[in-house]
């Protein structure tokens, strides 16, 4: 674990802002979903999170609330991050302290040579982004803050007049049937991986079923979605398949890897904090998957799922498909009991050069260091026991495999050269 | 460990008969349906713990098969109460010293000292009941033994006679549509309220789906299954979800928790023991709830689910619902392995303020103590590993963590003050 | 563990060819498709382990690959072989020392010894085969080698013209409707156990949905299915329950266990190697099973479950009904991490006697070795662990409990005496 925490991090999935990765005060940490969420569902009211809130206050209330939550790995990160990063001397964050903590870590005048601080203090070498199609892609170093091309969009809300909207207006093609769209896409992924994407993603509902497109019957459902007419269930269904499909030709046209993230469904709990309205239905499959993964054999397809119970599945089928490789542990999988489990099977029953440790989903730079520490204290717990332990490994053996799941594997399935971090 | 064991114990959830809530003699803790289906289930014929063979019989009768599960952590369970309560000095039950056992724990004549004996010896603060709605809550001491209202009969059971003929005389309305079911139910919740209950209660099978009611479309099908009429489906369905829903709105309006206990199918199994018929369908998702939960804001809805792989996904309801609370570890889950799974990740990822440790589920008093001892093994053990080993918790830290779970969150959620244990 | 390693292994499922049970050169050890297909999966073409290559050049082949699989448990297996019984002094095997290693494995000219001698090493007392159901049972040692009755054909490809031709040809009788396919599975059955049969065995896909025969609804599909005709999805289905229940009263009435391994799809992967190209749905439940466990209660069910999620239900299953057996950890549930956590459940929660440990699954004789002693090194963990370190047991209960696990139950529930080695 020493020896690892030496290393640099590769963080293959992020949605931080590469025009402002480091947090500028601590509210911009504690407003993580993972702490108002928590906090609301332990009984703190939303207003008390209000974004209309100024920052302090917002702080000021959360820390009131974070006692009930005081035992969880997501309290742990945010303790690291205070101690490692503010000199945050205290074991828990209280609403006496807070004040304290907020004033050392604000950093509103200073924002970019704060970025970099936690950047080198981190150890990070890169971090990939979670993109909109319509993002610009300028103004920040791409070589450190990778680019990705996260598709939701076009895929779920096709029949929103704004999605539409937004693609014309960025890739300046008149998206007005199949044929467009598939132009226009294809402006995108020309943009996306000439400003040095490395990956598409789309996150996924548990019913989603992805099947090979059939342009005849497509092309009128997608010319009423591109048109904002109503839709019948069948069409919209037939609208999501298509696109996907067309998105992964695109993904093996362009050598980009294609991020699964298997299991949401979208603002189950409306009522409430941003963020932290979905969840999901246990009973999904890979099964639905095995069209695609037979059809795309040229793309790679890292995969996460969101129930933590699915994560056995996920082993078999990278076991078998060459294309399929598991993919960090994704949010409510993100607990080490669920990861450990996870890790363990993988380890035992996967081909090592397939085995994607870690990714932060982190908002914020801060949080990417704790996140890895949990992961990498597991990984060398799971070594210890079971490897070393069990299997008879030398204790270099074992730093082998951990760089695999951590860097080497990662760099080569993301298409990076190994380097050194930004300087 | 040794300190927990010194605790008083709160049971939120039993089958106790507090008319007689400890067992008069042997056969009634060899009685319970865990012995009598596994000794069944490993080759007895059901007609060996047949109800008409005098109790000294039957003991000795499934004596004779104990021996083919006495590595299972039920019987761990009995061997612990015949040690702890009966001064059994061996390791094993066998039929050859049944019958002193038998002996020693004859109370037919001392019943309500022995009561009092192994409420003492055990620590008891409150032990809930599973009351049935007509149940008249006369006989016993309301603040020791706690009145809770069970609701299987009038949710899945409506449409037989009998049902409404019980309703109709334990509330002296006369129930004949839907605004008198609803008067009936109220009339319920008023005295079971009256009476100190403080909890409503329900086991739900795997494919029931709550919906919200549309009174137009159920007062029919309500009166129809009131008259005893056939019904297809359909209504049968439509009832359900009606008269559940009604169910949580007296919740609402008395304030008491919802207790959903989720999963059962009843008699899968026809040929079984009595008690030992019914199992599940894994394929089960608390997806089906969130109209219920997004509903019922100000109901606490404290969850239990009978498949053990369906745990993970109430960690993440229990994340991110307020109303929704992980509670105890149940029948099919009540094993070590997967109470173990399951604590572990709630410890890890939940508010400390929500987890409600355990519940018995005996239907005699001397199972209490051991099942707890069990579970607080297990707590011990999941704190003195994750919470000190990994994270560097005080000793004190981490009880204070076990305080919340075993006491002061069920007091709180369940309405209870602090009590000493009855005098 | 050393004390289990002293015991013979009885192994009650494999796919040994009893004409040719172990391995005459190395390429048929690196043949197993463990190997084949996880090399394919971390990106070994499949020509490269075509069957029309020499089996050096194979063999040289795919050990090109097998370093980015070096770390599984499959591969220790690959390992323990090659040490075991090839004075294979290293820790990997490589492109370099791969041609020794085959030299020193090369038994074409003395196989009958060699399988002798590897049968005398592995201690091995009884290894249950699977039998085509037109195999003629001629040839072998059939106290040695158990002949099992394998009929997933018969249930699931009734309806190719083969099927049907080589039932009429195996059994002398003119299969041309529903009387006379019964005629002819009662020569199958007959001519099974008079040559010492112990278990008719079968896998089932994880819609399939036993239920009881309606022959009145059945007669006709069978009889166009035997015809060859196209068939409705419908009748596809009659046919397959309708032969399946057929098949379990020939169980019951020839007193053969009925072993179901439920859960693979076959050909969810067409691209993959040989052997390597079926997974699962993981959206499967035994509560689909009840019928059949409920109408044949006087027939041993030893189940296996594909999907590692599923197999708490089995558990859950096996704790109430009598004929419901857990047995071993199969194929993509067969990973340290999945056995653990099955066998830790399995041995808190079932009755010691039902527990029917493992069995190896194995082509070739060599890889039933290694494969028990990664069982009964779990097997000897998990009863440190909980039984003798939390349960305080002595060892020598441990141990009891290990032989029932591993000798005394399948022996019995396969009707087995117990006996010595092939001598």
């Amino acid at each position: 674990m020493e020896e690892m925490s030496r290393w640099p991090i590769f963080d293959p999935h992020s949605h931080i802002d590469p025009r402002r990765p480091a947090a500028r005060n601590f509210d911009e940490v504690l407003g993580y979903h993972y702490y108002t969420e928590l906090a609301h569902a332990s009984g703190m009211p939303t207003e008390r999170v209000d974004s209309a809130l100024d920052p302090r206050t917002r702080a000021q209330n959360l820390a009131e609330h974070l006692s009930a939550v005081d035992n969880t790995v997501q309290y742990s990160w945010l303790v690291e991050i205070a101690r490692t990063f503010h000199q945050f001397p205290h074991d828990r964050i209280t609403p006496a302290n807070v004040g304290g903590l907020f004033d050392k870590a604000l950093h509103e005048n200073d924002g970019p040579s704060w970025d970099l601080h936690v950047w080198k203090q981190s150890r990070l070498e890169a971090v990939f982004l979670t993109n909109e199609f319509d993002d610009d892609l300028e103004g920040w170093d791409a070589s450190a803050y990778i680019p990705c091309l996260r598709t939701d969009d076009l895929v779920l809300k096709l029949h929103e007049p704004r999605t539409v909207e937004r693609l014309r207006r960025t890739t300046n093609v008149d998206v007005i049937d199949l044929a467009s769209l598939r132009q226009a896409i294809t402006v995108l992924f020309d943009r996306f991986t000439k400003k040095g994407a490395r990956a598409c993603a789309i996150s996924l509902p548990p019913d989603f079923v992805p099947h090979r497109a059939a342009p005849r019957r497509a092309v009128t459902p997608v010319r009423r979605a591109i048109q904002g007419l109503d839709l019948r269930p069948d069409e919209h269904s037939e609208i999501r398949a298509t696109v996907f499909w067309m998105l992964a030709e695109h993904c093996a046209e362009f050598k980009l890897p294609f991020d699964l993230m298997i299991g949401p469904i979208r603002n189950v709990y409306p009522a409430g904090v941003a963020g932290g309205r979905d969840l999901f239905d246990r009973r999904v499959s890979l099964y639905d998957y095995r069209d695609l993964f037979n059809h795309f054999a040229s793309v790679v397809f890292p995969v996460s799922t969101l129930s933590p119970d699915a994560g056995a599945e996920l082993v078999a089928y990278s076991w078998i498909f060459p294309n399929v490789l598991p993919m960090g542990h994704w949010w409510y999988s993100n607990v080490p009991a669920f990861i450990a489990a996870d890790l363990k099977a993988r380890i035992q029953a996967l081909p090592k050069v397939k085995l994607l440790g870690y990714y932060s989903d982190a908002y914020k730079l801060e949080f990417i260091l704790p996140k890895f520490n949990m992961y990498r204290r597991i990984l060398a717990e799971t070594l210890a026991g079971e490897a070393i332990g069990k299997q008879g490994w030398t204790i270099d053996r074992a730093l082998e495999l951990a760089r695999l799941v951590l860097l080497d594997n990662p760099r080569r399935v993301f298409g990076m050269k190994p380097q050194g971090s930004r300087s």
